[in-house]
């Protein structure tokens, strides 16, 4: 647990004066080495599970959030020169607040920043009324459209790989879900790294899954990385925080329970292959197991509900 | 859940007037279909995983709680005709307690109850003395003294099985534990049958394992079966607490996860087989991987620091 300033503490690394206190690695640390540590297991997930290296062309996928800003700033700050993906889902001051807030970070790093609209492919309507007229869940269609926009980006600019900000706890926190549940398609998926496995499939890769969120949250702080302060307020009541709170309050009875969980599933399982045999989309050619895809399928059943808002399908945007 | 008398509600099965509601299966029951409920799903779980039928010996484990109490009863309402075993592990007052609970509870029961004293093997000396001078766990130094001499008991005896009182919370909590650490070799020891194996093995049944622990509670409350309140003072604080808690949380979220997580287990893996070659332990012959069994090794053990106290190895006293 990271805690405020504790007077005589003695970093462990350096033996300087130490701030943060971190009981799952039974470390203290001072700031510098704090950072410095964030970044190697940064480095060291990047290496163990084979996600990229400096030659290759790396999409950070950015939402404003702490997780995502701080891996496109630490991934800069380890030599690599990735470019960066923002996706509008809606038009909402939160998305113009978090779209700003990518765009100031764009200022002060060498990298491109995109930004793709993704009310483009629903005549400017926000994900959730999207949601609200197909009658399904906000975070399953905002799903879908991001894991396809982003993908569908990638594949289209020549990117090798995208690099999302998702940390050790929300790993976990997916995992223990799919465990309860056991969602084995889901369990497979959850490794660091899903190869690429189709030409059209960009690799996508987790270099945050060996920190902790209170890890990045800190490490977000001390390198002044301005970022959204809240998370998004659909997620308010998700199944997945319920897990991430259990966690938590085990993590408090056995400080490192949630880096050993991931670890011990990360040795057990291998990355995912392609499982069943994929088609071209005959709407978008982008792979899928259907005759069309599950974007294209969203996008038909949206448009026969609001035939006049939506435009033609797929008629992805250059950035 | 189990709640108090509530006006109004239909049982769902015979639309009696309903004193039980089960979020967990979505239930509202009379006494007697509730009781009916346990007893189907008990018969079920020896059906479904093949534990025993009544034509095999059986022996019930008894420890003068709720759940080895309620399956004794269960086991002889539903047509078995089991045995019991009850093992004392030391000389306090709540050993005797337990004692003349089971003794009581034999006495209205038609099967035989044995009692077995595993002081014998300490020269009187309770398990958490033992435990102390060996330097291990109480729960450690119980756990193997018990599942020994109760599995030696059954097999000296003509048991094809030995049937124990866990229940499905327990269970579930056990194997939420395994899982978080990933122990591949417990997490296989789970199933609800362990079966026979080696000649002196007898098979491990729990056909408790679909039952809530609380509704076996209300089970033994509706059936006057007598108990003891509490549970074994030496597992207040055991990590496996930690699980239980965890879990009740999430099945007040989610009514019914418990049994699913169980179910979705059972359903993924095969009962264990034995993994390793067994060989006859040196000292007492009953199986082991080693030269001597983990039992002669730990009263060896405590001989060598009590030479006084304790019986030559492994002199079965007959019951």
């Amino acid at each position: 647990m990271v805690s405020a300033k504790q007077t005589g503490m003695k970093c462990s690394i350096c033996s300087g004066p130490a701030t943060v206190r971190l009981e799952h690695f039974n470390l203290k640390l001072c700031p510098a080495d704090f950072v410095r540590l964030v970044e190697q297991r940064i480095e060291r997930a990047i290496v163990k599970f084979g996600m990229f290296d400096r030659t290759h062309r790396i999409l950070v996928a950015v939402s404003g959030g702490k997780d995502s800003l701080s891996l496109w700033h630490a991934l800069n700050r380890l030599g690599y020169r990735p470019d960066a993906l923002f996706v509008r889902l809606g038009n909402s001051p939160l998305v113009d607040q978090a779209q700003a807030i990518v765009q100031k970070a764009a200022g002060s790093l060498p990298g491109k920043l995109n930004i793709l609209d993704a009310t483009d492919y629903s005549g400017r309507v926000s994900i959730q009324e999207v949601a609200r007229v197909v009658r399904r869940p906000v975070c399953a269609v905002c799903g879908l459209a991001r894991r396809y926009l982003i993908n569908r980006f990638a594949v289209e600019h020549g990117y090798d790989v995208v690099a999302s900000g998702h940390n050790l706890t929300d790993e976990a926190a997916a995992l223990l879900g799919n465990l309860l549940h056991w969602h084995e398609g889901y369990l497979q998926r959850q490794w660091p790294l899903l190869p690429k496995t189709h030409p059209r499939f960009a690799a996508k890769a987790k270099p945050m899954a060996l920190n902790y969120e209170q890890d990045i949250k800190l490490y977000a702080e001390l390198n002044g990385i301005e970022h959204l302060a809240d998370s998004c307020p659909f997620a308010v009541g998700a199944t997945s925080r319920i897990y991430k709170r259990l966690l938590l309050e085990l993590e408090q009875e056995q400080p490192g329970i949630i880096a050993a969980f991931y670890l011990g599933y990360v040795r057990r399982e291998k990355p995912a292959q392609q499982p069943v045999p994929l088609r071209d989309c005959s709407r978008c050619s982008f792979p899928t197991t259907a005759e069309v895809c599950a974007f294209c399928r969203l996008q038909e059943r949206f448009s026969r509900t609001q035939p006049t808002s939506a435009q033609k399908p797929c008629d992805m945007p250059q950035a």
